[in-house]
C-alpha cells in the first residue's frame, strides 16, 4: 500500500492544495534537488522512490534512490557526507521535491561541493562546439572520501 | 545523429573531461533545473530532451520537454514568462543540468515566483502524516497569464 495519497486525477487539489502526494513516475521516480540552505548553492539533483522520500521526511537525513545501482541510499551512508534536511518543498503538479540541506562537507562524489562543478562554454552558438570548463576545486579528495 | 557525443562508456572523461556528453536516459531525457542567476530562488525542476537542451544553449531561452504532453515547450512561449539563460552547468555523470537564468515575472504556470510554492509540514515525524502549506504569493493571476 502507498505511503502518499494520489492525487493525480484531481488536479485542482494536485496543485493547489495542502495533501502531499507526490506523483511517482512509470520507474516510481520523482526528482529532487537539494540546496544549501544557507547559500543556495546547488549541491545535486538525484531520484527518490517512495521509500526514499518518507525515509528522508521521517529521518531528516536525505535518502535518494541510485537508477544505476538500483537501489535505494542515504546520502553520506559510505563517505559520511550526510545532506540534513532543513526544509521539503514540492512543485506544483508535485512530481519534484525541493530539499534545502545543511552539508557541511562536498556533496559530490568527486570531492566538490556541489555536483555542478563544471561549467558549459559556448552559449549562443552551435550546441555540438559546446565544451565544459572545471570552475570549482575539489574540498576533499575523494579517495580519502571513501576509503575504508 | 546525436548532436552530443556519448561518453557513458569513459567514465573519466565524462566526470573529469571538458567534453559536453549529456547522459539522457531511456526516454531520451535529462532533468534540468533553473535557479533565479541573482537570488539563486530555485524556479522550476523539468526535463530535456537532446533538442531542447541544444536549443536552450544556441538561443538563449530555456526550452523545456514536457512528458505530460509529450512535447518541446520553450519556457513562455504562451505566457510570455521566458527564463533567459545566463550560464549552464552539468553534474558530475552528465545526467543533470543546472540552469541559471534571468525571469522577471511567474515561472510557474500557476502564477507564483517558483514552482516550489509548498513546503512540507511535519518533517521528523510518519510521512503519511506530513502536509502542505502555500508559503508564497502569486504575481500574476494564471488566469490573465494565459489569456489569448
Amino acid at each position: 500500500m502507498s505511503i502518499f495519497k494520489d492525487l493525480s486525477k484531481n488536479k485542482d487539489q494536485l496543485e493547489q492544495g495542502t495533501i502531499l502526494a507526490p506523483r511517482f513516475d512509470a520507474n516510481g521516480l520523482v526528482s529532487a534537488v537539494a540546496i544549501d540552505v544557507e547559500t543556495h548553492h546547488v549541491l545535486t539533483l538525484a531520484h527518490m522512490n517512495e521509500e526514499a522520500l518518507a525515509l528522508t521526511i521521517e529521518t531528516g537525513k536525505v535518502h535518494y534512490y541510485s537508477r544505476s545501482r538500483q537501489k535505494l541510499w542515504m546520502k553520506g551512508e559510505t563517505s559520511g557526507q550526510v545532506q540534513y534536511v532543513e526544509e521539503i518543498y514540492v512543485d506544483c503538479d508535485q512530481d519534484a521535491i525541493l530539499l534545502k540541506v545543511k552539508a557541511t562537507g562536498p556533496s559530490c562524489h568527486n570531492g566538490y561541493k556541489s555536483c555542478f562543478y563544471r561549467k558549459v562554454e559556448g552559449l549562443k552558438a552551435p550546441a555540438r562546439k559546446a565544451s565544459l570548463k572545471i570552475v570549482d576545486q575539489v574540498l576533499i579528495d575523494p579517495d580519502t572520501l571513501y576509503k575504508s
